[in-house]
């Protein structure tokens, strides 16, 4: 664990405190700045959480009464007095957008909490990473206890389950550790209602996201004798359900689901006439090279890129490098 | 925790344990006589699994060697000279069909291991029901606990982790408790590849079943504000989707995850021209009531009837039950 102690005292010792995460906001950076705010809240530190993005509908019940708040220059004024700004989950400060940009050129402390690798020569002036944390929340859960939290709020409780629950799939995905169900545990313990924040996160899809899947299912192409399957949307599609650009994430997950398929790949020409190109393998190829060489990059499991194509021209390009990628992996498999 | 030590000696005692589950067999059963198996095995004890049910596909993982056999009248000269039968989360005795009718008529000695509530005049010679289990895999590693098995073997660890994942939902449902998570820890230390688990049972589906998903969701209709989403199968739709009666399993689940959604019902026509009804509910509105009238019953949030009715029939009759019953429990709602 960390040596959480010297931030402990940093946070006691201060009078403002800004709590933010990164722009299109997660369950892990918003979870844990609401578990933060809560902390705050009981050592009577003045503290807002301000957020470069909206908060996403699933996430509404952390901001019930608003304190999850937009960032607006209107904020300025309450900032520029701020001695610390928390940071939470971002990966890279960039993501921070016009509130980063604010809160350097006011030369406020930063802390970075945070399970992503950071280079060396970061921004921050603390820096508290933890890679093998499988999510932010496990590190505040720390921090917390070292803080002589003994038991958690009920509103600390919910933050973090919200983040560990998000951030592992609901304990499925291969960065679950013992640490992550016993963090869960001590959530539960605090009371939280776990199957309603699961409800609230995973069964809030918009009618017209279910009607584009259902446009997506019945148009599914298999190849590479069912290995991969692959669908594509464009601008007709969402037309015909309704939907909006934003509809269309977390379908490669689902389409990953086919017995047999290994390999889900997701063509979306954009209005702009680009193409987003999404990669979700199972585990046997892995499909990061193949975005790289596509101009994107990613996780061994999970890539993407964008190309200057139209479907027609991206998806035979995409295909055979795909497919002689996996056939590369396939001979050199043990 | 019930006290394990003569259920202990018991199995310890026996030469020969048949070892099985329910027809239609899920997770929690398959995975704990799995787990149980590999303890025999341990301990010298002959045993086999024999189920009334072929092992479905997304558990085949469990019988890669064929361990899990489906019951035939060949194997009674094996089983008529076994002094116990290991049943696992059976529910009803009846579950067991004609093997459970072949154990009874030789008068094998019966031992119920089972989350499920049992009458107090059940038929089972040794009788172990434990409610607050959330599934049958927590009560068979406290066996193995109480029999000194200090840490699981690879195998009880599969079986077990794979009875507590699909029993609490990948830990989601309401019945999840600390134990849920502490077993699944135990589970993990033993080297289990809880991904892979995931993945086989959730990451299955066929080819057909998706295609008709994919129909579903092209044609769902919502009533009542959106509060109610609805879908109806028929053999017309099972043919374009190449699917068969068992593919239509679990889409209320996903239907009930639409914004808004507080019930989703299913209308499927079978091929005798029966009308299988399901309902789903996020928790608002409690459906075994309305289940009831029609014939069927479930538990309060997920439930069900078979009408002998066509969909044309069965449509406006259970919508308009359904109506009344979620206008009235909306009425005297808190």
């Amino acid at each position: 664990m960390l040596n959480w102690t010297p931030i402990v005292s940093l946070i006691e010792s201060s009078r403002r405190i800004l709590l933010t995460t990164h722009e299109n906001p997660d369950g892990d950076g918003l979870g844990t700045a609401y578990a933060m705010a809560d902390f705050l809240r009981q050592r009577n530190i003045d503290h807002r959480i301000m957020i470069p993005s909206q908060v996403p509908v699933e996430y509404s019940f952390l901001n019930q009464d608003g304190r999850i708040e937009t960032y607006r220059p209107e904020h300025q004024s309450w900032i520029e007095k701020a001695d610390l700004c928390i940071i939470f989950d971002v990966g890279d400060f960039f993501r921070l957008r016009e509130l980063g940009d604010f809160v350097r050129s006011r030369r406020i402390a930063t802390l970075n909490i945070d399970h992503h690798p950071h280079p060396e020569n970061h921004p921050f002036s603390h820096n508290m990473v933890d890679t093998t944390a499988a999510a932010t929340g496990e590190m505040v859960y720390d921090l917390l206890r070292t803080a002589g939290v003994d038991r958690l709020s009920r509103e600390m409780a919910v933050g973090i389950y919200t983040a560990i629950m998000t951030d592992t799939g609901s304990f499925r995905y291969n960065n679950t550790t013992a640490r992550s169900h016993l963090t869960a545990i001590a959530c539960m313990e605090a009371g939280v209602n776990t199957s309603k924040i699961y409800q609230s996160v995973y069964e809030n899809n918009s009618r017209e996201r279910i009607a584009l899947l259902g446009l997506i299912l019945s148009s599914l192409r298999y190849e590479q004798n069912g290995e991969v399957a692959w669908f594509s949307i464009d601008g007709d599609m969402l037309r015909r359900a309704h939907a909006r650009p934003e509809d269309v994430d977390g379908f490669t997950d689902f389409v990953r689901s086919v017995r047999g398929v290994e390999v889900a790949v997701m063509f979306f020409e954009r209005p702009d006439g680009t193409c987003r190109i999404n990669f979700r393998s199972k585990g046997r190829y892995v499909i990061n090279e193949v975005a790289k060489q596509l101009g994107g990059g990613g996780h061994a499991f999970a890539a993407g890129a964008v190309l200057q194509d139209n479907l027609a021209e991206a998806i035979p390009k995409v295909k055979g490098l795909l497919a002689r990628s996996m056939k590369a992996q396939a001979e050199t498999a043990p």
